[in-house]
Parts: C-alpha cells; structure tokens; sequence
C-alpha cells in the first residue's frame, strides 16, 4: 500500500486521473445539484436517492439499494476489497428550498461564476445544495472513483449511507441504523466528506458536536381552565379574567434568569472540559480572532468578555443552552387592536453536551413547570433531536485528517466540539465508531441565496483538484495507520 | 312643549309618522351600511362622508358640512330652532373590514333575514356596519325628521359630529374639537345614538368608560448593543451571544406578576369607586348573572370568584389593566428551525380609570423599564389612546335616558363605567358635557362576521319603529327637565 510519508510518486498517477477527470467530476457534481431534493417540501427526492445510488455504483460501489423508511429513502451502498479497515461514508443528499428572487444566479442553475476572495479570484458553482452537502459528496466519490480506476481498489472498504431528511432532523436515520446494525458493526471509523476551508483557507475541525431537543411551550386557556380557551376576546376583560399570555410570560421567565438557565439539575450532567479538551482550548484561544464572527452575525458585543478568548471558547464549546427560537400569540398585525389571547407559543431548543440526554432535560423542564405550578403548559417535543456526539484527537481516523491538512502545508484549528448539530451521534455513541469530518475546500451560505462552493480556488483555498488529493491522502493515511 | 308624562296623544303623530315612514328609513339604512367606510383599509370614506353630510341636512340640520382633516373628513351639521338646550350629537361613519368568506349573507348585501331570539323571531337587517354604528345614526336621524315634519320643530337645537376614524382610535377627533370649541362650547350635553337591548330585551346604561393607552414595546439588539443586531442568527450561537427574546421576557415578567402590576405608581392615582358607584355595583349585583359573559368569551372561570358578584363587577368597572394583546418575534412557522431572534415586539395596552391619565402611565411605565435596566427597550406609542369619561346618573340628559327605557316597561342596569374605550372624554373632560348613550334596540357581532340589527323586533326586543319612539321621548324628556 502506498505511504504517503516517501510515495508522492505514487500518488501521482492517482492525481493525474482526478486533473483529466476535472470537467467529469464537475459534470456530474451539475447534474446532482441540479436535481431538486428539498426535503422541507417533499420536492424531487425519489429522484434524486436514485440518483445517488446510481452514483455509488457508476463511482465506485459493488451494490447500492434505495431504502424505504417511513419518510424519505436512504441510499446503502457497499464496497469490499478486503482491505484492513472499513469506512462508513454519511452524506446527505436532500437540501434546503429556496426563494428564487433573493439569488443573484439561479439557484438551480449551476451557473460558474468568478468570485473574489482574500487571496485572489476563484471559480465558484452556485447551486442550491451545492454546498451542504451535495459537492462534498460527489468529489469525494470522484476521488475513490480515480484510485479505483488507477490502483485497481481503494485501501479501505466502504459502507456509504446517503439520507434525505437532514434537514428534517434525520427522523428515520436512526431506525435505519438500528434495523442496518448487522452490516454496519464492523466499520471501524466514520468520515463525513465537507469542506473545511474558510475564506483565507484555514481549516477548523471538530471533534463531536452538540445534541440538541427542539419542542414548544404552548400555554392556553383551555389547558389553564381559565381565561379566554378558544379564541383571542376584547382586551376590555383582563379587568375580570385571567390572561394566558401573562402566564406564559411568567412560566418562561421562571426557566432563565439572564443567561443563567434555572431549571433544577439542568447542569447536573454537564461533563467539565476534560485536561485535553482544554488544551485544545487554550491552543485556539491564541490566535483566535472574534471579529469575523460578530461582523458576520451583526454582533457587537459577546456574552463573554471576547478579550478573554479563553473562556469564550469555553463557552462556545462547552456551555449547554436554553434558547428561545420564537415566541407569538394574540393580535400581531398593524396597529392597535386590543384583545386578550387564548393562546401563546414558544419554540425552545436545548443544546446538549456530554453527558446531558434529550429525555433528561424534558423531564427536567417539565418538573421545573410542574414546581412552579405550571402543570398546564404543554410540552410539545417537535423532532426526534439530536444526541451529542465526541470523538478522540487521538484515534486513526482524526489523525488522519490532521495529518492530511498538515499536507497542504496548513495547521488545522482543533474544536473540541461544534455548537451545531448533527447526526453523528448515531456513529459515535450507537456504533461507538471514532470519526472525523472534512477536508479541503471551500463553499457557503448554505441555507442563504447564493449558496456556493469553489471549482477552481486560488493559493489558499483549495479547487476540486486538490479537494480530491486530500480526500485520496486521508484515505491512505488513515489505511497506513 | 310636549311634556310626556301627560301626553302620549301629542306623541302620536310622529309615533305615526315614524310608522308611516318606516320604508324610508329601512331604505335610507339600506344605503348608508352598502356605501363602504373601511377605515383601516382607507376604502369608500370620502363617499361615505358626503353621503352622512347630506344625511344631515335632508332629515333634520339647517347647514351640514364636510371638514377635511389630517386623516379621514369629519361630517359636521347644525340645527338651531331658539330651543333652550342644545345637544351635541356624536356620531361614526366608519366601520371595520370584512372577510366576506365567514359571511353567511353578504356583508355588503343589507340583506333582511328572520333570526331566532329568546322572546320569539325578529327580522334582522345583515351587513358590516348596521350596528356600530349606521344603524343606529340613521334611525337617531329619522326620528329627528319625524319630529321636524309633524311638529315643525325639535325641543333641542342641535350640533352634530360624525367622525371616520373611530376604528383608527380617532386621531383626528381631539383637533377638530379643538377647532370647533367656539361652537360646541354653547351644547348642553352630549348624546350618541346606540341600540342597547341585549337578546331578551334587557338594557344596560354606562356612565362612563375607561381610557386607553395603547403601545409597543420592542426588545432588540441592535437597542441593546448585545446579541443578534440585524437579523435571526443561528441558534448555536446562544452559547456565545445574548439573547433579546430571553431579555423581552425578563422585561415584561418584572411588569406584572399574575394580575397584579408592579409598575411603581400605576395604582396611585385610581379614585376609590364613590359611594354612589358603589351603590350601583351593589344594585348590579344582586341580579347579575355572570353565565352568558362566560359563555360567549368561553372563559370557564372569571379572574375574581364568581359567588361574590360585587366585588367581580367592581373588578369590571374599577380596575386598571395592563394587556399584552400580542407578542412576537423569531421563527414562528412549522417545525424546528433554530434561531437566535434579533427582536422580539410586544404589544400592550392599559385601560385608565379616573384619575389615571395617559402621559403619567408611559411615564411610569418608562421608569419602570429604566429602573429594571431596561433602558434600551423601546416603547413605541400606537395611537392618541382615549381618556377616560364619567358623567353624572343625576344629570339631565342621563335621567332623560333612564325615563325613556322606563317607558318601555324596563327598568336599565346602571353601570358606573363600560371597561371598553370610547372618545366620550372629549366631550365629558375637554368640553365638560354630561353625556350619555343608547337606547332602545338590539344588535350584534360588531368587528365580526355577520354583524346585524334587528329592524322588526318581537315583545322584548325593540324593531325600528320603537327604537325611534325612544330617540323621540328622550328628546323631549331631555328638553323638558
């Protein structure tokens, strides 16, 4: 097998094949782009998981199947060489939708459009989805396609699961790997292909990510037994009768004070930093620039001194939250119209790290109402959530991606943990597989107009070529660990 | 002059002329509630206001004329005859949208249908507007007209308004009343055409009505200088950043706790109910039946307990109020989006008794929030907002109103104070005018879905011809005291 320590030779018929195979590559990352698959609106998935599964095989799969679950189809493919190892590829190939009239390409054209960024001009594909995560995915089925096609086999066996309901929250992501669990236990590491590059081509990389539980407070006159319990009534009897919303108001400023969540036990569970973990901490803490980040969220100010960034990123990584998504009730129109509403909603969501459950805080926050007499607020859990997952810096297949970055001559930024969330918890705690995101490249405003990733990049940031050398590195480099 | 006690056979022929006209003015009806007057959506006022000048003048007034002002034109009219006593009559032209779709007639039809009451059927006339209030100004008019064209002339001279922006808060009102102090300094009292009955006939008489300040309150960081300043951000982000919807609950939770408000001084300038008005609520009570208010608000318990009707009719008629009529901000649709809200508005009103005034609520209000540390949550005033208005039970122009329901066999219920707003105080504080409001008749579902009147009542409930006898026995009783 090739080491990457002496083989550049080695390698380099395999980056040739990815250099001839550029316009293929592109073709096909147009044509799965191009397919709608926006799972919000049930809008071309069937189409496109047979898309994917066709991609499997044509790029590098013995088998792939279309799966049916009770929402959306997940692809399974596999490939076996009878190499050392077995990688377990996730993607997803649903997207978000789209408002065609706030994008300035379209944004189901695929259109190549010349962008500029720090260090000079790149080539960049605007599509829906082209980022998150339909890019990633295609160029890392190039590459396995060109070792193939090269070398003969990969230096690892594959079992790929491609769903489409992430962004719904991965409802049947978990029953699949339940009802899958007999092919999928002898993997040995997960890897989530994305690319990793901020403007400048720096890299962060995240060791596991943030559980989350999403669910609505619904406070009404009807569970309260008193005031008005079916629709909103003139405002002139608050004199005599009782206001959920002022009850709702109460419940919710019970849960928090500031940014201090009150809710008994809620911290209970919360693992401290472990002694590696804040090392990493203090490593970022060094260089770490808040600036882009509050001009990009039109933030002033941290909730944290940012002057230590320190315990910023401590809190980023570390803290476990209560949010508030979205509060409304009553009349919200133009004008003044007085009335007392039945009802008020709230959307919360919980972010959750080690070791805190979804079912914990539920109870939680439902014994916290219950103590304050709020028995008749209605908990109303919207998704299945997310459970928090965390891998070791240590294991082959982090180190792996380490070490490949570290190949382009950069040093990746090393988070404990994203405050976002994600299904790998399903890897990491259910399969107990060690796993790793990435790597090169460059894309975004996934979720925003615009959404774009970077076809030919510039000296830092990475164009499908070396997106796809770095995939190559880290698949032999995790095979040779 | 006609003295009532003694002369129901001077009364008869306008009675008969009432009778004899009453297609006219079912017609004259008719076409005043089909001309449109949506005042919140600015559709058909000026028509409209033509329409009620010559309205005016063709049933009773020697000079009518349309003022322009910053908003929608007030219709004014006079009739002077050398009567001793001049009444102010205060009318509205407008009336509030419809959604034709929950109408099962036309809402611009004017159709007649046969309705079920508890005393047997009625003929009741459909439309937006037939009950708040053109019903009621065109059958006050006509009974002018009958009284005019038997007798040759009223027992009062006259002065009249009628506004177009009563639904808007009438923003204009207090300018024109202003303007036209010279004129209406020399009124007696005042007087506003309404139909009273409930659906078994029963009347309620108001002395008055609470005030209104009417406001937003708005929670953001772009104010606050902490959190998202321009947009939802991403939820993770609460780990890091401050959150303006957690600080807009923590804002309104410390304004009122249950029904209790914390305001410093909110209370301070409520007079005690007089020993009259309580003498009233005493009355009131002892018959008060709280059901049908339940049951048409579906409130299945009142604030205050029901068992002690004194103290639940003293809360009506006594108590200031702070509302929220609607709260909102972050993502309100389906599902679970996670969001870090940039905003959250709150929209808030509070009823004003005597001697609360407008300005001094804001102000304390203001304090509160700058007292809290919430300096930077704005307070953005909706509308002028009503004072309050109180008249006396012994005044002429109320007795006359009481004698008149007494004629029909009814003894009114008389409350101290409606807990609803009107523009009365103009009249009662600004121009120190007696006033009060009715009388017979019966209609309903006012701001809703087929709103009526009832034109032929049955043995309770009042039809066109006995509403008008009561306009004209108020008058005279009026003139004669």
């Amino acid at each position: 097998m090739i080491n990457l320590n002496q083989a550049s030779e080695e390698l380099a018929s395999i980056f040739e094949h990815i250099e001839d195979n550029l316009d293929y590559t592109l073709d096909k990352t147009e044509e799965l782009v191009k397919q709608p698959s926006i799972s919000p609106e049930s809008v071309g998935i069937e189409d496109c998981a047979k898309i994917v599964a066709d991609y499997f095989t044509d790029f590098v799969c013995d088998t792939s199947e279309v799966v049916e679950t009770d929402g959306n189809p997940i692809v399974y493919g596999e490939y076996e060489c009878g190499a050392e190892k077995t990688l377990l590829g996730y993607f997803m190939y649903d997207t978000q939708p789209y408002d065609e009239e706030l994008w300035d390409q379209p944004p189901m054209g695929a259109n190549l459009v010349s962008m500029d960024m720090p260090d000079g001009e790149v080539e960049a594909l605007v599509n829906r989805g082209a980022f998150n995560t339909k890019g990633p995915m295609v160029t890392f089925l190039a590459a396995l396609r060109s070792i193939k096609e090269t070398k003969g086999e990969l230096p690892v066996n594959l079992k790929l699961i491609a769903e489409g309901e992430e962004e719904l929250g991965s409802p049947s992501l978990p029953g699949f790997v339940e009802s899958y669990n007999d092919r999928l236990s002898d993997c040995d590491a997960c890897f989530f292909p994305f690319f990793l590059q901020d403007q400048k081509g720096n890299v962060d990389m995240y060791l596991g990510n943030k559980g989350l539980v999403y669910f609505e407070l619904e406070c009404s006159g009807s569970s309260w037994g008193r005031g008005p319990e079916e629709y909103d009534i003139h405002g002139s009897n608050k004199a005599w009768m009782d206001s959920p919303a002022w009850r709702m108001i109460g419940a919710l400023s019970s849960l928090c004070e500031g940014n201090d969540i009150l809710v008994d036990g809620f911290y209970e569970n919360v693992d401290p930093l472990t002694r590696k973990e804040k090392e990493l901490v203090e490593d970022l803490a060094e260089s770490f620039d808040p600036e882009p980040i509050k001009e990009i969220n039109k933030v002033s100010k941290f909730s944290i001194d940012e002057e230590n960034t320190k315990e910023l990123i401590e809190a980023y990584v570390g803290n476990t939250t209560l949010n508030i998504d979205g509060i409304w009730g009553g009349y919200t129109g133009e004008g003044s119209k007085t009335v007392l509403p039945y009802k008020v909603t709230a959307k919360l969501d919980a972010r959750l790290v080690p070791n805190q459950t979804q079912d914990e805080i539920l109870e939680k926050i439902r014994n916290h109402l219950n103590k304050h007499g709020y028995e008749d607020i209605e908990i109303n859990v919207l998704n299945e959530g997310y459970g928090w997952s965390r891998t070791n810096l240590e294991e082959d297949v982090v180190q792996a991606g380490v070490e490949t970055i570290r190949d382009f001559d950069l040093e990746p930024r090393i988070w404990p943990r994203l405050a976002g969330t994600a299904p790998f918890y399903l890897f990491s705690e259910e399969l107990e597989l060690p796993f790793t995101f990435g790597l090169m490249g460059h894309g975004g405003k996934e979720h925003s107009p615009n959404e774009y990733i970077i076809f030919r990049g510039n000296e830092k940031i990475a164009g499908f070529n070396r997106i796809q050398q770095s995939f190559v590195r880290f698949l032999y480099r995790y095979a040779n660990r």
